[in-house]
């Protein structure tokens, strides 16, 4: 279809086409005024100097607030005009709920501030940018997807920027192009790639300025300035309107376990939250399984003791939640994986792998039934995952706790009615909705970010907003050099040395210290066996409950900006209150608390273990 | 779990609690009055007789009309009490969204009019029936599930009402509760089943009434006197969220083409309504497929038309819709199907039935992929049916399309881009939905409908309310015999004389010859080539849209009753205005006229075709 071109609009998206979403405060007024803070870290000492040496040009920049005019009014009160830009824009990824809000509050932006300013969009994706095919975003354009899920006003292709001569076709685009800006719209691999770029680009003198925005709905995209992810708030909620619908179900009809695999890729953030929406009986988190190396087996045995301890309060169904990266979660699964990669990439036929596997990778494959082995064989994903989508996990596990619970019937261990399962995998059902008003606000903010992110010449950021979980009247908005967020991972693989990744942002599982993990933990006793299913019911746009945000995001206590901000008034109070001329008493108590501050940073900080805020723990492997 | 035992409310299940349905003006009021109209006929005057043996007790019964109190007031204007009740209550087959507010329908309506009478609700279906296992419906119970989806207040199970010693049990159950209503929430069967308990009762000289209410999501249950199913229009807005998600997501990529799979056993009413409402490329109906004796060979060439068309306008992604009694409508598929039925029957075990096939079924059956076959010999459902839910007909033919596609590619004849699809099922995840507006306020309305049906010691009735297309406030109430709505089928099987069935209210599939199809067709073209997909969203509770109703209802023009009255009162007026007196002009002028009225309908009536409200056709086969 024509690019650009719009749809039929329902009466709902003729609504919400209407909608203006929320901007905070400080995008609001005649005048953004940008003021860089102190120059920035990573969150591991230890990758420092590696990361630095991989982007001499971008590393260690400043962290950026934006202060609206509404704190430091402009003199003429009417809206400043900026020289024009010509800036592009780039859907990268997954098609995430929100998406179209991130164009629209760029071009908003950009037209605000210079009516000259040209907005190229660039069509199919990366391909779309390394062919120059662009298209610019006019006013009928964006009108026809204001609020609107998908990614269809521009396409997206999965393909990544990294090949040598991918990175050069972008560079040639954005300066033939002459374009002051590229926005670049995606989740961990686009971000990094967009930091790459922006380090390439500054090397080669190109004027073009790259920014990323946290777009996916993974939700895999935190850290310190990072709270959430575009496209998460919608995707969690349409799953768990879902999810509560079996769960309705199950306990209607109580004869069936209703198996449901989710989309997140290698982390869990979509199930957890999904779990904390909806309560289903049971979930198993990637992050869990990996953390107690849980093999095959023992989840197997979890939910059939689940299955057992429900039949003797004489109930015969339930919910069960898992996500679609539990497969690689699995220690045992995950090896055999890697076998098979290997062996896929050695271009060894898929009739043949199994005959080349080390022999206990052989006994597990051909343990497997014949639709899990077809999966497996599947070729990995450009990020050397596998094809988790594809992979059937949850008919795997129903199979082997059918098979368990037929073997303990007979055994007479198990005593209770026939276990029934059916098996669902949500995805492809949500990516595409009409996003929830905190994903449109969200983005809109975003997109906003990004173009004064531009207007001020920064190069290799990503545009935030922090402090979500209160009301818009309340976000902080900046932005954060991309090299900031990006750590090494070193892998002990097999025998040898260990391997050293490239830096990059890599995605953040669910962390199993943290509050939201905490909350559940908390119920999972209650919710397997009392059945506190909640709907919370498809996603409303107005009323109660419209504005109502991820569980995951409420219970948190993110706020790194805030906290960074509260510091810096401390030492300036300090600073101020103990100026030469104060009294001996007042310096030496001064001295006196200031070593003790030192002193306790100084035993937190050393060989990059146990330092304040150090990257989630990402021990399931995935590099 | 404890059955009406609630659970963990979301905000907006909060809310839902606090939403009041409307009331059709002809339920307010002091005083409901029951208005009893003419005797009832059957569809088919060539089934009359049949019907009225089997049905001589509750065959021939009055229509109902309640008329408000608003239109004839009562003297004192307060509340009219009448004697108390003792009613029972049981949900039968699919849980459809609505199905609560039946209940709660009905309470409030016993309640205001006498709040001594009881409402006892039989947990477990007709399990729970059939053993006396009963729940007091009381406020906190009734508020805990109002405007709530599912059946979990009391439960169910598939079982049926059929077997003499099933209908024993019920009679039993009955009396022994002093129960002077029975209210049975269900589809086509389990109204059939109402209706031959209401005739087994009154035979028996049973005191208690038997009404039913048409609730079943397939919206299957249509008729004369019955325009739409409860549960439908939640059901069907729900897949046509998830659909339409699909759609954007196809657009966005690019890349896929989407076969999903929709519930509504062998009518294909949801598939069509989801078509209307979201705009997919492609439907193939049941119906369609029946009526035009579609082999698998010529639906698989069908498609492949489609991608090779819109491969040539450069596209490579689309949406498929399908409806799980698809595979029964392919006339070599049901012709296995039945063979197997019969083998399975005959104690054949699975591993040997595709050895006793006839020739072609056998070489059929070999031809499949090997997870149809073993879907294909799963046992029929308790109605003859295959499992529709577990045949992943959308696999089959996704596989089919890939191979034939494979093959074009290799000819040369095709030399677009590969081929891919991924497949869903859409059925579990939307029938537990909490529902809409619509179902809210038409199965409230049903509900006491029941009651005023009941009051007024009717039995063998169902709960009308017609009209429904218009505002609330212009609903007609009342209630219709069961017997009116059957028909008999008679199926040339083999060799032989006709078999013929029992009387039964059936499924009646989609009308091709109707608006609601006639509106698909004529826009089936720009959807398969335009992608003029629309997405209406999530249901909204509140605000533009909420009370939107489903396009098929929206589009024909029923309003039978509504015409039944107009017919009455035209009748009215020839009487009253030729009274005996009258000049010898206007007497010759009326016999003249109403001869021709007499000679039209004669012309029309005779051998049970052509007249004017005839079943809609049932072609394809399906007992």
């Amino acid at each position: 279809m024509e690019f650009g071109a719009g749809i039929e609009f329902s009466t709902l998206q003729k609504q919400r086409s209407l909608y203006v979403p929320q901007l905070p405060p400080c995008l609001q007024g005649s005048h953004v005024q940008v003021e860089l803070g102190d120059a920035t870290t990573v969150p591991d000492p230890l990758d420092a100097e590696s990361i630095k040496r991989s982007f001499p040009l971008t590393y260690g920049q400043p962290l950026v607030h934006f202060v609206s005019s509404l704190e430091k009014p402009s003199p003429n009160g009417v809206q400043d005009q900026q020289p024009p830009l010509r800036v592009g824009v780039v859907f990268c990824g997954r098609q995430s709920p929100g998406g179209h809000n991130i164009i629209c509050g760029l071009y908003d932006a950009m037209k605000l501030h210079n009516p000259k300013s040209t907005l190229l969009g660039f069509c199919g994706g990366t391909e779309g940018l390394f062919v120059q095919k662009t298209l610019v975003i006019s006013d009928d354009i964006v009108a026809a997807y204001r609020n609107q899920g998908g990614y269809d006003m521009l396409g997206r292709t999965k393909d990544q920027i990294t090949s040598k001569e991918q990175v050069n076709s972008a560079l040639n685009a954005c300066q033939t192009l002459d374009l002051n800006g590229l926005v670049v719209i995606g989740g961990v691999t686009s971000n990094t790639d967009a930091a790459q770029l922006a380090e390439t680009f500054a090397e080669a003198k190109c004027l073009t300025k790259v920014v990323g925005v946290p777009v996916t709905f993974y939700g895999d995209l935190q850290n310190q300035f990072v709270e959430a992810n575009v496209g998460f708030d919608t995707i969690c909620k349409v799953n768990s309107q879902l999810i509560s619908n079996i769960c309705t179900d199950a306990l209607s009809a109580e004869k069936y376990y209703y198996f449901i695999r989710l989309m997140g890729r290698s982390a869990s953030h979509v199930t957890l939250e999904c779990s904390l929406q909806s309560h289903p009986n049971m979930v198993i988190l990637g992050e869990e399984v990996a953390s107690s190396k849980l093999t095959l087996h023992d989840i197997t045995k979890r939910i059939c003791n689940a299955v057992q301890s429900r039949a003797e309060k004489g109930k015969y169904h339930g919910v069960i939640l898992l996500p679609e990266g539990l497969v690689e979660s699995i220690p045992e699964v995950y090896a055999l994986l890697q076998e098979i990669h290997v062996l896929l990439k050695n271009g060894v036929s898929t009739e043949s792998i199994s005959g080349q596997l080390s022999p206990w990778a052989s006994a597990l494959f051909e343990s497997m039934p014949p639709f899990i082995k077809k999966q497996l064989l599947l070729s990995p994903e450009s990020d050397q995952s596998a094809q988790l989508s594809q992979i059937e996990t949850e008919k795997l596990l129903a199979q082997l706790v059918e098979t368990e619970m037929e073997i303990q019937t007979k055994n007479g261990t198990y005593t209770g009615k026939k276990f029934n399962s059916i098996c669902h995998f949500f995805g492809y059902q949500a990516r595409g909705s009409v996003p929830s008003n905190f994903d449109c606000d969200y983005a809109y903010a975003l997109g906003h970010g990004a173009y004064h992110l531009l207007a001020a010449g920064l190069n290799g950021y990503i545009a935030t907003v922090t402090n979500l979980k209160n009301d818009v009247s309340r976000w902080r908005c900046g932005g954060a050099p991309l090299t900031a967020m990006m750590t090494i991972r070193r892998l002990l693989r097999g025998l040898g040395t260990p391997l050293i990744g490239k830096p990059s942002i890599h995605p953040v599982g669910v962390d199993l210290k943290g509050k939201s993990y905490g909350l559940l933990l908390q119920n999972a006793e209650k919710y397997l066996m009392d059945d506190l299913y909640s709907n919370p019911g498809p996603i409303q746009y107005k009323g109660p409950g419209s504005d109502s945000k991820t569980i995951c995001l409420c219970v948190e206590d993110h706020d790194y900006m805030g906290r960074l901000k509260k510091l810096q008034s401390y030492l300036d109070k300090v600073k101020t209150s103990v100026r030469p001329g104060c009294s001996q008493e007042v310096l030496k108590a001064a001295v006196s608390a200031m070593a003790y501050v030192v002193e306790i940073l100084s035993l937190m900080s050393p060989a990059g273990t146990g330092h304040a805020y150090h990257p989630l723990e990402d021990t399931y492997a995935n590099m």
